[in-house]
């Protein structure tokens, strides 16, 4: 179901991207999923690097949010078998790569609610952080991790 | 009982502040719910503003991670009805918006742990992580989320 | 058994350190257990201060890294009295101090991973993130805090 409307979406989710690092992607307890920090690469390459707003515009940091979405989804798909067992979305964290008076980080990190809420509908409804760092992994420009409910 | 304690401190709870985002302030699981980050807003407005210490001091920081948690129970209270479910303060996440070389983010997110232990007592002691990040959302001075169990 | 493995390491847990600031090192609720922000301390001095890579290079920032894990696992022990309790390791967040052009969080973060899976094996598999921060708590050059699960 929920793949039937990324596909109204036409969202098609990747192979989950490996992680850059000695950990993994997706980690069960009980009926949470904490899918690690995801960051905005396509076909083995970050599409989105450096900082906003000098670097990289808000309109292509909210391309890079949802990118990074995408791939958590990638991620929980490949880890559940399917995205109907997520009954809820519980926590986004995103972390955008900001200049230091840069301030719109909600407004890059909405890109990434308004996706899942448009996937998911109620379910997608989620707490949320955002916050502006002074850099991260391979210059992505942002990078965002999430918390789901399971049944 | 909590709200009691919370008039002996002359902490009034304002209308909970509406997110500057697609997302919901509170999301429940289990017995665990998950605040969203949180700003020093009041009436609207960001009241402390700026990086510490060269815009804001430590001590106005400190006033801004007190009315973040202001506003998380603003918002706990919404969504329970009372705040004496809280059965325990499990985690607080404080950001604090540092030149690079601020190094006293425990000393500002004290204010706001301090504050937790003075209304909750026991069940206020909480785990935490204090961080001095690059820029925060609308030039706040200070963003807090927090993880509560609940009865 | 996992105390037999550290020995075997030839890594000692110390007296966990205290908290810098007004709160408690590690929460538990339900089967999850929340471990506050460690930073490199030994011997109540922080051993690596300094921004990532002009003041410390990433080879001891990966030191830095690993001995926010060794604090972690003294307050963990201390907590739960014996590390084997441990059923899990569910999220680990690495913080870097990083200068704004720094993008090797990962490699500075893997030392903790790689650690991990060394100590606890499978069990020690953990979902991540791994960003660069404008500034830490005592100048620190990592901070690192994590969820574990316990049985």
């Amino acid at each position: 179901m929920i793949e039937e409307r990324l596909a109204a979406l036409k969202v098609s989710l990747p192979n989950p991207p490996k992680p850059a690092g000695s950990y993994i992607p997706v980690v069960k307890t009980g009926n949470l999923v904490f899918v690690s920090g995801q960051i905005p690469v396509k076909d083995g390459k970050v599409q989105f690097q450096g900082k906003v707003p000098t670097n990289i515009s808000v309109e292509d940091a909210q391309s890079a949010a949802k990118l990074c979405i995408i791939n958590a989804l990638a991620q929980l798909k490949d880890e559940l078998g399917t995205l109907d067992k997520i009954s809820k979305i519980i926590k986004v964290s995103g972390f955008v790569n900001s200049t230091p008076e840069f301030t719109d980080q909600p407004k890059v990190i909405n890109a990434a609610s308004d996706f899942l809420f448009d996937i998911f509908g109620e379910k997608g409804k989620h707490s949320r952080i955002a916050v502006g760092v002074a850099s991260l992994p391979l210059n992505s420009a942002v990078e965002i991790d999430l918390i789901a409910e399971v049944t």
